[in-house]
């Protein structure tokens, strides 16, 4: 058999017409769920403008002689599918690639009309089922940002920052599919100019641009995770998006971290693309001083770069490009981020996520949030259409973008896309 | 039908021999998991010093007048069970108290033998699926205790606490059913006297006394929880005990919440008590003041007086008990809690699990954590073996116990026990 990574080889090609500036050529193969009018949820991969119904390609016995049921396929998120094991889950990823090359032994082309379904006749839904979410703060610029702006500019990062990915819990149940619409929150708020806080819709919704890594392997109680084991856990990445209400998070977040401010709603990107389809877009990772702790410590590059951007549609204008990013400047690594989170023995199980917190990169046009892009409001974003935008606008609607590219070919993630909606009437 | 409140009248008995003091007389009828060498995971109720085996008893057909699917018992956890809805469970229960009735028309005594297993022959798992844990800061006297030591006397409470009920995410996967082990958390404190932080087992391990509720049904995005409405969407209470490394939180914590300080571990009792079996012990909340917004107003009798109390056991030593508390000093009532947690639209799905936070009187023989009964360590416990304890050492054991009481007849949760072993060597 093939090594996995042979797949990721620029020159391979597929015996699908793929347009040339897809995310998603044959050296991608992500996994997803979707659904059609004619078919039950189920696991799928995308190639070029079309998803690959895998159902069907394992009940064509295309998977026989590697050793998964078929029922894996047959069902409403990826967990089962991730719990296989990476031995199984590449292999299955290989035989795919195997069967969408132009030379080939295989014979899938035949069953082409019934396997392959064009995108705009399927409906994505949510990938996996999130069982715990974590939400890291592992960007040097935004964390600064945000210490300039509300604590010290002196002392704009505190004091634990560079010792450790700091990080919360979020809520799991809130979590969905891109082109979910976003109802604005209502809340407590505190105005500057009051003593008392008062009840309303949230005035400062917000995006955060992060990517999140999905689990896909149990580690269990009392066990930790070091950085060089934790790619074994890590299935692969969705592009995330982070709503956040800032008002709401400004009065409620001392001393226990934000809350309502963010669990209303996140979204994500509905393709898992693998660790192992981004091999080839490894990077350095920023240097770390002070030397970490040694659990802390790790060899080997792992960061990734993956261009980022952020676009911003306002109601019956244009989409706007208001953010390139870039998921390399994360200052945690994901190696450092599990190792963290499971060194005090903390489980994790098949479908948890942990999203990157805000990827902000130095320069203005990079920052990851409404926040930072109009510095708390007071540099509005100019729009096309003449209006201005200090945070989100209700039937806004807020695109994420997110590829790595390397001799001509991309390897994506598509979009993560939402619209603010009015909260509904209270 | 009667009505489901008739079954807490306190002069109802049953034909199964109870002693006098337990926790669980035919006005309980508690829900819980369990299994045995013979059998496998399923729902069961807990009667005196018996487990009943539900799933035979609706395998019999006692159940048959009620629209519940016999599945529904042979399940491992009680997601499927409370997400029939209060109209059936409520009639389940209604139905097991006729059953166990002394003067009934039923006849289930006949099938005695193999229904009813005595407790020391079962093992009891997790009741329920949890899907997100919230854990509230709803005890006044917690918070000013807690804010006394680490701030400001004089300001121990911060601006938001009086007006919105303060809450974080905490850890759905580690939440652990009473008996099992809890490993004392490795990870980063910073000492006093250092300037960098250092690599280690926690010194500091805490117990928080806390009770917890269990959502019962759905609630969709975008839709609040009224006061008003929030008790249809809770199905019960456990104890909750939210274990704490108190020297990793202090370096953590600050600015987005405790992450790997309580994550390692909390434990519950096995037993749901549901909220109709407490009805007979409500009681008047603290006054609220300032005045709440709107959203929070309730109207009734929201709070339960539920005695609390914690033991700690050092190795080889005796059970000692270290606090008396209850649950209706909590400032905060669940009605509040629910309503806050969804008045930004975020949706809550059966087997959501909330805390109340740490429930402390204000006598320091009631406070809810070794944190405060030893006053930060200045003031250790003198155990009866002649050791002293300011915060939990390996091996000693923690058991908190709860129930109400009223005419002589105690409705109750059991206990809710931990061990604290050593780390597993790293």
């Amino acid at each position: 058999m093939k090594h996995i990574f042979e797949i990721n080889h620029p020159s391979l090609k597929s015996w699908v017409d793929i347009p040339s500036d897809s995310h998603f050529p044959i050296q991608n193969i992500p996994f997803g769920i979707f659904k059609t009018n004619q078919s039950s949820p189920r696991v799928g991969t995308r190639i070029g403008d079309f998803v690959l119904d895998l159902l069907k390609v394992a009940e064509a016995d295309y998977f026989s002689d590697i050793q998964i049921s078929k029922d894996v396929f047959n069902q409403s998120f990826l967990n089962d599918f991730m719990a296989c094991g990476k031995k199984i889950t590449n292999a299955v990823r290989l035989r795919i690639s195997e069967l969408l090359q132009d030379e080939t032994k295989y014979d899938l082309q035949k069953y082409a009309e019934n396997f392959l379904i064009p995108i705009e006749k399927v409906e994505l839904l949510m990938p996996v089922k999130v069982g715990d979410y974590t939400d890291f703060y592992s960007s040097e610029e935004h964390a600064t940002n945000v210490g300039t702006m509300f604590r010290d500019p002196e002392n704009a990062l505190l004091p634990n920052w560079k010792h450790l990915p700091v990080a919360y819990h979020g809520r799991a149940s809130s979590i969905v599919v891109s082109d979910t619409p976003i109802y604005r929150p209502y809340g407590q708020t505190l105005p500057d100019s009051s003593k008392s806080p008062i009840y309303g819709a949230s005035r400062l919704v917000d995006f955060e641009l992060e990517m999140a890594f999905i689990i896909g392997k149990n580690n269990p109680s009392g066990h930790q995770v070091s950085t060089a084991d934790a790619e074994e856990f890590i299935f692969g990445f969705v592009l995330f998006n982070d709503w956040s209400a800032r008002d709401i998070q400004k009065w409620e977040y001392v001393p226990l971290g934000p809350f309502l401010a963010k669990n209303f709603a996140s979204s994500i990107s509905p393709w898992v693309v693998t660790l192992e389809a981004l091999e080839p877009f490894r990077t350095e990772s920023p240097t770390q001083n002070p030397t970490v702790l040694p659990y802390l410590q790790y060899e080997g590059m792992k960061n990734f770069d993956i261009s980022l951007e952020v676009q911003l549609q306002p109601q019956k204008s244009e989409n706007q490009t208001i953010c390139q990013s870039n998921s390399k400047y994360l200052y945690w690594n994901i190696n450092q981020q599990l190792a963290h989170h499971t060194v005090n023995g903390c489980n994790i199980q098949v479908g948890d996520m942990c999203a990157s917190g805000t990827i902000s990169g130095s320069s203005a046009d990079s920052f990851g949030s409404m926040l930072e892009l109009t510095w708390k409001g007071s540099k509005p974003l100019k729009m096309s259409d003449g209006s201005e935008r200090k945070f989100l606008q209700d039937f806004d609607t807020v695109t994420m973008i997110g590829y790595a590219e390397k001799n001509g070919i991309k390897v994506g993630f598509g979009e993560v896309k939402g619209q603010i909606l009015p909260s509904p009437k209270k």
